[in-house]
């Protein structure tokens, strides 16, 4: 089991992980991602109140790290479809941590 | 096991720990706190970089959310220390799977 202590120097995979989970819409997206490959329309509907600008550059930040694919399509208008990588599921995991978190803040105590 | 999908609403849990989770700094505070209490003094020196109002903000935050807790002691100056509650204990599986994560993120494809 990996040994996580207050002495993690800066390379710390927590460190690493917390760049890309940086804000509460990378936990938003990845989790939209999961349940499979998603248009950006889908994608801006699904996450109320996150604004064009930030969307864009919270996708554009997880295809830089290999996390997510972009697929465009030549239609008129053009389609873009966004899917997780290979190294984008594993975050998954964090993802249904977050979930079983969540699920514990609803609970008093 | 938790289903997640993308049409989790305002209700999602993966919301509701994406708010706690939101910024990178709030992991690396929880982590450690892991280890054990912690003084103000010993955060800000393992947090390289944080601002004194960045690491009060979120210690205050993780404290209203009772994922904290604070203890003062009436020293000359005040001794200030702070231990992860019962509800914050259970947000270790998500530092956890951050490590997991974080990881393979240094591991190419």
């Amino acid at each position: 089991m990996m040994k996580i202590d207050g002495n993690c120097d800066s390379g710390c995979p927590v460190a690493a992980a917390a760049t890309v989970f940086d804000g509460k819409w990378t936990s938003l997206i990845l989790r939209d991602l999961m349940s499979g490959t998603k248009r950006y329309s889908e994608l801006q509907r699904s996450l109320t109140g996150i604004s064009p600008r930030m969307l864009a550059a919270r996708l554009t930040m997880l295809e830089e790290k290999g996390l997510i694919s972009k697929t465009i399509y030549p239609t008129v208008p053009p389609k873009t479809e966004y899917t997780l990588t290979e190294s984008g599921q594993r975050a998954e995991a964090v993802i249904m941590a977050l979930a079983a978190f969540g699920a514990t803040l609803a609970r008093p105590g």
